[in-house]
This record gives C-alpha cells, sequence and structure tokens, in this order.
C-alpha cells in the first residue's frame, strides 16, 4: 500500500508531489463514504486523537472533529482556556501529558510559528498542523487544491491568483507550496503594505491591480481581512480595501469567462467579497468545506498508517 | 407511521394539537428506555446533530446532548465563544459552514427573536429551536405539558397558572400555545411591570394577586426571575418580589388543595420559590428535567424521519 | 468478587487498605488493557458520567475522561462557565438536575473543601472528588501510590518525602493519608510559612532542609508551587523558594544514591524543578500521569459495580 513520506504534516513544504496525490484519491474515497447514508467508516476504531488548540477556530476544529468521529476514531478536546498553560505551563510539557495518557495523534493550532515543527521533533505521536501563526496552515491548502482539482480536473498550467492580506495569511503561503509542487501558475495580488516582500523569492507573479489578477488567472482565491492582525498604520482603511480590492459579482461578470472563486472562510461580506458574489455560480466557498472534511480524515488516516 | 406536520421545531405555535399528541406519545417509550439499564438506543445512528448555543445554557445543552447520545447520534457542539461569530461572520456563513460538513440537524439557542426561524427558511437541514431570546422555547413547553400530563391524564380542562417575570421570559409564550392547544385554560401572574400588554390577546386570564392565582389553578408553573436581562427602572426589588409573590411551603398548605409545582430551573431560592415549597410533595421540579431528555428524544427522532 | 468499603470516592481517608489495595490490582489489570492496540473495554457500556468542573483543569479532566471513554461509558462534560452557576443556582439544584437526566457517577472538582462531601449525602449517585479546594485530591494519591508501587514493588517501610507547598496543597493531604495506609513513612519539608501547622498531628516528619529531605527518603513528591493561590506576605518570593528549595540534577546526583523523583504537575520549570532534574533518569513524572488513566478506571469501574 502507498503511504506518505512524512511522519506528521507540519507544513506542505516538507511534502511531495506524491504525497498530495495520496491525500487527494485517499480524499476522493472518503468523500464517497460521507455522502453514503452511513457516513462512518471503522479505519481509525482503536486510535485517540487530542485536538490541542491553542487559539480560537470554528470551522477548522469543528472539521477536524467530525473527520475524526467518522473514522470512529476516539476523540477529546483540549483548549488553552482552562487549561494549565495559564498556570505557566511549557507546550512540551502539556503535550508530553496529554500523551503519556496514551494519545496517537495530535492536531494542534498555535499562535505561534513553528509550535508544531518544534513539538514533532520531541514527541512520538503524529502531529497534524491545523495552523501555526502566520506560517503554514497545511490541511486547508490542501483541501483548496482538491476542490480545484474537482472542478478542472488537474492543477498542471492553472493560474491561481491569491488576493487580499498575503502578509498575514497562513493559508497564503500553504497555497503556494500546494498549487507549485502540483504544477499550478500563481499570482498574489493586494495592497502593497500587505503583500511580504521575501514573496517574488517563491516564484509567484505579483500584481497590485484587482482587475488585472481577475482577468490572468482561472481561479481566484480571495483571503479573509485578519482585522484581529492588523497593526500597521498606513494599512489601507476597511473601506478603502473594500473600494480597490472587493470583488463583486458585476465585476466578475464583466470579464466574460469561466471564473472560480474561493474563500477560506469566514467572509467578511461586503469587505473582500459583496454578497452577490460570494453567492454566485462562480463561487466554491461551500464545497471547500465540504471538502474539508474528507481531506482532513484522508491526512489522518494515512498518518495513522505509519505506525503500523 | 405517523409524522409531524412541521420539518423543524421553531415554536409551538406552527404545531398542530396531533404533532404534540405524537411527540408525548413518542415520548413516552423513549421514558420506558431510558429508565432500562441499557439506556441507548440506536434510532439516529447515521445522523449527525451540531448544537450551536450562542447563548449559555446548562440543563438546555447537557439535556439535548444526552437526548443525542441515547438516540446514538454524532454530536458535535459548537458555541459562540471561540467562534468565528467574534470575527464578524454572519449566522447564515456560520451554519453553511457547519452543514457544509453533512451534519443533518441544529439545535440552536440565540439571544434574537426569530434567529432559527430566519435559519429555517435559508437550510435544509432540519433546525431544533432551543431558545430564541424572549420569544419561544418550545421543547421546554412540551416537556412541561408532558410533566402535567404524566401527573394528571390529561390537560383538557385544567387550570394552569403561569407566575413571574412573564415579560422576559420565552418559557411562558410556549407554554400558553402548547397548554391552550390542548385544552387547558391558562392564566398568568406577576407584578404588572413585568405582565406585557399584548398577552389578553391571546386568551389568557391575568392576576396581579399570587394567592388567588394559587387558588383558581391546578398547576403553578412558577418562573425564574431573569435577573440577567432585567433593566427596567421600576421593576420590584428582588426583595419587594420575593415579599409578594414569593412562594413558600406554608402559602402552599394554606390553599387547601393538591396542587401541582412547577418551575423551569434554575430557581433562585428564596426569590421566587423558599427551599420549602421547592422541595415539597407538590413540586415536580426534577421529574421535569427527566422528562426533558425523552421529549427532546422524541422531537429529534420524529423530525429525523421526516427526512427518510 | 471483591468490592470496595465506599460508594464514592470522597478522600483517602475514607479508604480502607484493602480498598487502596483492590484498586491497585484493578488498574493493574486496565494498564495491560490500555497498552494492546485495542485500548478499550466495553465494562461501562450503560452507564453515563457527568465530569462537573467547577474549576479549571488540564490534566485531571483529560485524564478522567480518557479512563470514561477507554471503558465505554457516555461522557458529558459540565464547566462552570457557561452555565447556572452564574444565574445564582446552587451547587445541590445543578447536580441534582444533572442527575434527573439519569446520569450514573459524578466527577467533580469544586474551589470549596467538602463539596463533594456535601454532594453525596443528597444524591443517588456514585461521586468522585477530582480535588476539592486545598482539601483532599484522592485519584492523585492512589496514582502516585500506584507508581511508587510499581517502581518498588510495595510501599511498606518506604521512605517518602513530600517537598514544596503544604499548606495549599491537596495533593500533600491525600498523599499522606493513602502513604500512611500502605505502611509507608511519611515527611514534610517546606518553607515554615507553607508548613500547616496540624500536620504534625498526621504522625509525619517535619524538615525545612531540603537536601536532608532527599538523604533521606526513598521517593521524593514536590509540589508545586501553587501561584494562584499564594496570598501570604512574607512568603518566600519566587526567586528565594528556587533558591533555597529547587532541586536540580546535581543535587540529586550528588546525593549519591538511588531516588525516585515525583511530580504531580504543572511542573514550574526553573522554580521547585530544573529541567535536567524534571527530564532526568531519577523522574517517572511522565509514569505517573500514565498510570493516572489506569487508577481512575480502577476508580470508576469498581464504584460502578457497586450499583449492581
Amino acid at each position: 500500500m502507498p503511504s506518505l513520506s512524512v511522519r506528521h504534516l507540519l507544513g506542505i513544504k516538507d511534502l511531495t508531489r506524491e504525497d498530495i496525490e495520496l491525500i487527494f484519491e485517499t480524499a476522493d474515497t472518503f468523500k464517497e463514504v460521507i455522502n453514503r447514508p452511513i457516513k462512518k467508516v471503522p479505519s481509525l476504531r482503536d486510535i485517540t486523537i487530542a485536538n490541542v488548540f491553542f487559539e480560537n477556530s470554528t470551522r477548522t476544529r469543528l472539521s477536524f472533529e467530525l473527520a475524526e468521529k467518522r473514522l470512529s476514531a476516539d476523540v477529546v478536546n483540549f483548549s488553552s482556556s482552562g487549561s494549565s498553560v495559564k498556570k505557566g505551563e511549557t507546550l512540551l510539557d502539556t503535550v508530553n501529558n496529554i500523551l503519556a495518557m496514551k494519545v496517537d495523534m495530535i492536531v494542534m493550532r498555535h499562535s505561534s510559528p513553528g509550535a508544531p515543527h518544534y513539538l514533532s521533533k520531541h514527541i512520538k505521536a503524529n502531529v497534524v498542523n491545523a495552523g501555526d501563526g502566520t506560517h503554514e496552515h497545511p490541511t486547508q491548502a490542501l483541501l483548496d487544491a482538491f476542490s480545484i482539482r474537482e472542478k478542472l480536473g488537474s492543477l498542471e498550467g492553472k493560474k491561481i491568483a491569491i488576493i487580499g492580506d498575503i502578509l498575514h495569511s497562513r493559508v497564503a503561503l500553504s497555497n503556494i507550496f500546494c498549487l507549485q509542487k502540483l504544477g499550478a501558475e500563481v499570482m498574489v495580488c493586494g495592497p502593497i503594505t500587505l503583500i511580504p516582500k521575501y514573496i517574488q523569492e517563491l516564484g509567484v507573479k505579483v500584481e497590485y491591480d484587482v482587475r488585472k489578477a481577475l482577468q490572468w488567472c482561472d481561479v481566484a482565491n480571495v483571503l479573509r481581512i485578519q482585522l484581529e492582525r492588523q497593526q500597521i498604520k498606513y494599512f489601507p482603511s476597511l473601506r478603502e480595501y473594500s473600494l480597490y480590492y472587493g470583488i463583486d459579482k458585476a465585476l466578475l461578470d464583466s470579464l466574460n469567462k469561466e471564473i472560480i472563486l474561493m474563500h477560506p472562510g469566514p467572509i467578511n461580506r461586503g469587505v473582500e467579497l459583496t454578497s452577490d458574489a460570494a453567492d454566485s455560480q462562480h463561487s466554491i466557498i461551500l464545497q471547500q468545506v465540504e471538502n474539508g472534511v474528507s481531506v482532513r480524515m484522508a491526512v489522518l488516516f494515512l498518518l495513522a498508517q505509519m505506525n503500523q
């Protein structure tokens, strides 16, 4: 049976193209499963997974929890509020304590970039990075690419524009790595203050005009303006952002072409996307959410296989 | 097999008398189940239910969760703290995201009257209203009526007094609708500042003297003084309320008749009820809680049947 | 089949030596179970357990939850935030409500000493004390003694020093009772301001010099400095505490003897223990955590047997 080249899913950077394709083929199977009346498989019946979230999250935590339950794993949730973290315990002690209770896999979200990488060097359980600061969010990138593949058949040679706040986004970096490994061309587009200087070294195009970016691409992945992360003074105000970078249905229709509209959620309706764009026939936003569960089932299943 | 006339349980207002009786007969069966040593049935084994609570609740959330687990459903909990709601996502986006993950049923508590009704018009899953602001709390009304039926055999012609803060209570309105549909006579009793003006249009008696209300009724359903909702200046103070409307065992005994004492909880002991009244032989307060699980099992089971 | 002499686990004080030994033998079996690939047993399949935590806790709540799930119990979690407790409900009403929903067992943490004892007198379900203020924490003491027994074969005649903040620790008191019942000699060691006056009446040695305590003992159980509980003015500062009572690997090695180092966690690294001590070959800190799950499975299983 084919297997992954890694024991942890820390970032897309570490995966080979074959790893990504194996995850997609496995997710295809699980997507069939969860569309049957009986949505569960017994694959991880004897596996205990801890969801360790040091930062809030709705959809990611819920999506992982449903993926785990549909694989029949035993699930325990741990969030930083109500925990020893407040009592001054180190991250490694917290996680080692959880693992000493015979937990097989850790799904972790943390505000510090690199936290799951550090962990993975010191513990035996498989670690899945569910977002580390502004660094990587690998399962999001996988479900995004999986959703494009579902619509277009393949990523090879496709043009993907990532639009919005590239600087504060962990989704952008993971997406760039994933799309490039699958043979797509990537452009980032946003206000100059929200595009990091190192981005061109990653081999992506940079565009400041959203209309040009939309004209160029097959797929527009519109990121959320991360209000809660902004601390820059000369950042365009929300009103300015919306005026120059907001996408509405009229703009999409005026392109006179097929275009796929994506968003990792949660949407700020009226800021980066108007409602008529988000709910238009171009949008595959809810398919992304649906695919998230299958892709996460695939990741958890394949990592569990590594231990056997 | 008989089925409900509705696909959602939004409020008692939408139910027919036949619906309510079907829920009660189904709850009878489940009450037998949960009093057996083996408390579970496999009825909803392939159903995923999300408890989406935008407002805090102990007993209601726990009661639903136990009902769901005893039906063997897969359960995920979502509360507003720690969620995208804080990040500015709309209610509909939040719920559509949850549903895209193949959730079959939504049990929702929300502080805005009408929130579950709005939802039900835009989504495919069944919605159960677990309390919407000061509007309805239909499962509470059903379990209250079920508990009276258990004691008195039938609601037909029985006299029920709802006593306390009618204005801020979602329990009052749902109870009035439910009791009237089942043929009971309803009176509301409380300080004039806590009785809404529209109440008489609902065909209920109004009484300001608690002793007279108790003399009239077969069943007294005493509501909680919703301290956390009060913002009215000339409202009686807690001390005044307790003095004029508080019910103690001496008062109940002085009536020289059978009377059933109910309370939806949590009780403010010493305010609306003294301890000797709450714990007296008149009280069926804990039976109400017990019946809550059976009644909620019945509602969830019957709504799930609608999809088959 | 042998059974416990108590229906609740409120404190070690109430247990006989036979009770403790029965718990240990049962835990031996469960420890084998959870080290198998299939970590679950169906023993409590028809039991519902509520974890009722009025105080935050990571490891204790998680350890109980895993113990319950590995026994196949149905688990519901209740924490004070988001609960009726904030609405002014009494402890007994809260718990009676939970029990009315057919919950069989209550695992409770509460900030008030005696809270679980009070409860146990008024309810029918089995109560397990998961820590009541600065009073008892019986499952911690049981897992500590179980871990020593695992290393040394027996507690009989062994010398155990409990080092640190004895005054504010619920772990100290439960440990003293447990170790003495099993025939061990107990010493407490710490700054004079952190040793309660009544301690000598319990038949333990008192020592203020940590080196002398370490020289005397076979096992050093180092407690956490409970920063969040300190309110005493003349208490040594953290820096002073660490200087006079902090234990590092050099100190342990200089003893020229076998010594077992324990800590109930969470560790304040650099305060009561340095990292090189906590992670040394002397330390069985993570084994304690691992044994916690087996010991709690044994307690829950044996209490459930009492009801049959």
